[in-house]
């Protein structure tokens, strides 16, 4: 009753290298004029070739949330590697003169050079959390604030929506399929990232392919409509696509529509799908109806507008699995991360790495690198530390972090340093990218969740679960 | 003070047709898999080639909204266009078996050859509209839900919030900056939607260069925080950008950041940009310190979580522009529309198109292909008219609209037909692609929501400020 595929036509595609689409373009220009007209003055002046570091994070979770998931780090690591300025983009930006000559030629020969750590794709983070530390010259990791923060900040507001959900529905498999309620190339994103926090499929196509995600999918009441009768488009469906398929019964009346279902595909059919109407009261219903008939086999899958809550009301209702569409591709409420890529060290005059942070109202940052690690006792995490100081002395804890460090009263336990290269002097890690990348995202974001403090998964209102800590060492 | 470029580093790019990129792919896949498996099935029945009509409309507005805005419909034209299977799609399909021979083989010949009229892009919509009504057999209309839906839902998400934005700001323009809290590429047509709902600019260089649109930004406070002191920093962009770039004032204390802005820049400095702090007191400071050191031609911008009420409580101080950012690119709190793309006739056994609707709980569609218009008197629209029946006294009706057919008390003004025809058996009309067709939808929404009821730009919550009558006209 609980496999992931229950109730859906299913396939596991091969796992494989993302393909972006033959010649997918540069996305180069996906990003705010500013980053540009921004290097061309540091250009000038030469500043940008200053050493900087810059950090992600959001400086709160969405209302009520408990916890945010990390998603699309993968897809910036594969933007970052196709991120050239070719002729056309550098064609337009002459014509349109949004940049100078000086400009022009440094973007013609731009690739990143840097390094990039960061929390590893599926983790949870918390307030403050450093997801992504982007270290290089200004001019190199500047260009790529507007086009990591798009990923970052959408993938994982799907991401940490879709945790939500899967963890509502404890064992029944969560499919994504709410491409039509997203842009069409937000769609391919959100299925992948739906996929890291636990969803077991997507009716996306174009994730399957290009992620080897599992595709899914049942019929539309047009393709019922289209028929003379509810019979027709019944015996059609069985006839392309076996009695394993999954009939779509409430065109017209849902307990009439179990009956065609079942004369017409016997009781070894594979599913019936609700999409309308109360789905608890209705599944019992339809349970019981089934199981009269001698369908025991035949799973119920529910459709229809559910989010984390529908799918945790549910959680009595004998229901097999869950189709989620607009909820999750929008975040459930919660559209988009606030993570924002700030410079909080740069190389000085004197060619040292100084900490740097601006002093707007409301929207202080904390100077210097960070050093992350979540520290956890008897299997739970109780805190999330990060700290700053000397570059040094940050490297030495971030190799060997002690709990000690942290006080007398906080010493127990044992610290998980959070941080994973991703990016060493331009050259990406393959393994948080392509479909395998995805595949250890999930398992990251699995072994995650399961070590979050008890109470964590409650749905209702409440702070972060876990509280962070931020410690600046003596030099 | 309110030039459309106040305060902004602008550019307005030539017009030229919309490059998707070099071999950008095909879209075909970014569609859900049910689509192709019910093709299959009604392949091998026949139905798939009866002759089909599809209506794209909302059940209802997001809570409070008073309109909606078509947006997205240029993008669906050039997405037709380009939606074919080739080697690579349908190698896929293949190898992972989503569908059939006969399928494949189907696919590989596909292209749309059917026709397709709907609302202008721009227009105002309300509950049941027929935005979009697509005609042709089942095979070539089913295989476009997914993507025509993601457009549109998305596109009309963004265009329906920032046509709030735009009219609390009255005459003083918005720009569009939110691309970093938005899928990379739903950045781009979140761009192109604002600008249709009367946004000036955008920051994101590629909507600029697909769509012709003006491209606009300032700097960052990472660019301050590189120099050595924010003097430095402000003398590095005059010098790069000129006296007319726009300075950012509150990396550390706004009134220290003025008086170092006009140190550097002089008194011809173009504008300065707040983005943090309490915006409308800061406005009046800043403007009054400006004032006092002659700078009266220095605009202020400002920035910051800004929404259409936060832009509507600004209208008092002295700001010259809003830059939009989240909001705008998540629909200010409705980032997708209900939008759904349903079967309302078919070709029958009989060979006669006949219309059909299902009967779901809560979800029930009217019946039959539908003519469109909106009664207007004095220049104002009172009513939604959408009328059904036969097909030839629906097309006799929107060739030529009867007020008197609505009955005696409802005769009063005239009638505007609202369907235009955008695809003529497989042709896209050109009018409402590109940049030109950015250029006519955004026409199109200004002269449409000055046609609204008087207080339908109210920001409160409300209901629909046009009702929708339905009439099904006698045979």
């Amino acid at each position: 009753m609980t496999t992931p595929s229950a109730g859906w036509t299913t396939d596991r595609t091969a796992g494989s290298a993302p393909d972006p689409g033959p010649g997918a373009g540069s996305p180069a220009l996906l990003t705010d004029r500013y980053e540009l007209t921004m290097l061309q003055a540091a250009l000038r002046d030469g500043t940008a070739h200053r050493r900087c570091v810059f950090e992600v994070f959001t400086r709160r979770l969405p209302p009520g949330r408990r916890y945010g998931v990390v998603a699309g780090t993968g897809r910036v690591l594969e933007e970052i590697e196709r991120f050239r300025f070719g002729t056309p983009e550098l064609d337009w930006l002459s014509d349109e003169r949004v940049v100078d000559d000086a400009t022009l030629e440094y973007l013609a020969g731009y690739r990143f050079t840097g390094s990039v750590v960061g929390y590893a794709e599926g983790e949870t983070f918390f307030p403050s959390s450093p997801v992504l530390v982007v270290s290089g010259t200004f001019a190199e990791a500047v260009l790529l604030e507007t086009l990591t923060l798009s990923v970052l900040n959408y993938d994982s507001a799907v991401a940490s929506a879709a945790s939500r959900m899967t963890s509502a529905a404890v064992d029944r498999p969560c499919l994504e399929m709410g491409s039509r309620r997203a842009h069409e190339h937000a769609g391919v994103a959100a299925a992948r990232a739906a996929v890291v926090a636990g969803f077991a499929g997507t009716s996306n196509l174009e994730a399957g392919r290009r992620y080897g995600l599992t595709t899914i999918g049942t019929a539309a009441h047009a393709f019922t409509l289209l028929h003379d009768d509810e019979e027709a488009a019944f015996a059609a469906q069985v006839a392309a696509l076996g009695t394993g398929t999954t009939l779509l019964v409430d065109t017209y009346d849902v307990h009439r529509g179990v009956e065609r279902a079942l004369a017409v595909a016997g009781t070894g059919l594979g599913a019936v799908r609700l999409d309308s109407g109360d789905l608890g009261v209705l599944a019992h219903e339809v349970r019981a109806q089934l199981d009269a008939a001698g369908a025991t086999g035949t799973r119920i899958t529910v459709t229809s507008d559910l989010d984390e809550h529908a799918i945790a009301a549910l959680a009595v209702a004998p229901v097999d699995s869950y189709g989620v569409g607009t909820s999750v591709v929008t975040g459930s409420g919660a559209p988009t991360c606030g993570m924002v890529y700030k410079l909080v060290a740069r190389e000085g005059a004197d060619g040292r790495l100084a900490p740097v942070a601006k002093a707007s109202a409301a929207k202080t940052s904390v100077g210097g690198r960070k050093g992350a690690a979540r520290r956890v006792v008897d299997g739970r995490a109780v805190e999330e530390v990060l700290v700053g100081g000397a570059d040094e002395r940050v490297a030495a804890w971030v190799a060997d972090p002690d709990p000690g460090a942290l006080g007398p009263d906080r010493g127990a336990g044992e610290l998980r340093p959070l941080h994973v290269p991703l990016v060493t002097d331009g050259v990406v890690d393959a393994r948080w990218t392509g479909a395998g990348g995805v595949v250890a995202a999930a398992e990251r974001h699995h072994a995650s969740r399961a070590e979050l403090p008890r109470g964590a998964r409650r749905l209702s209102a409440d702070e972060a679960c876990v509280p962070t800590t931020a410690l600046t060492l003596p030099a």
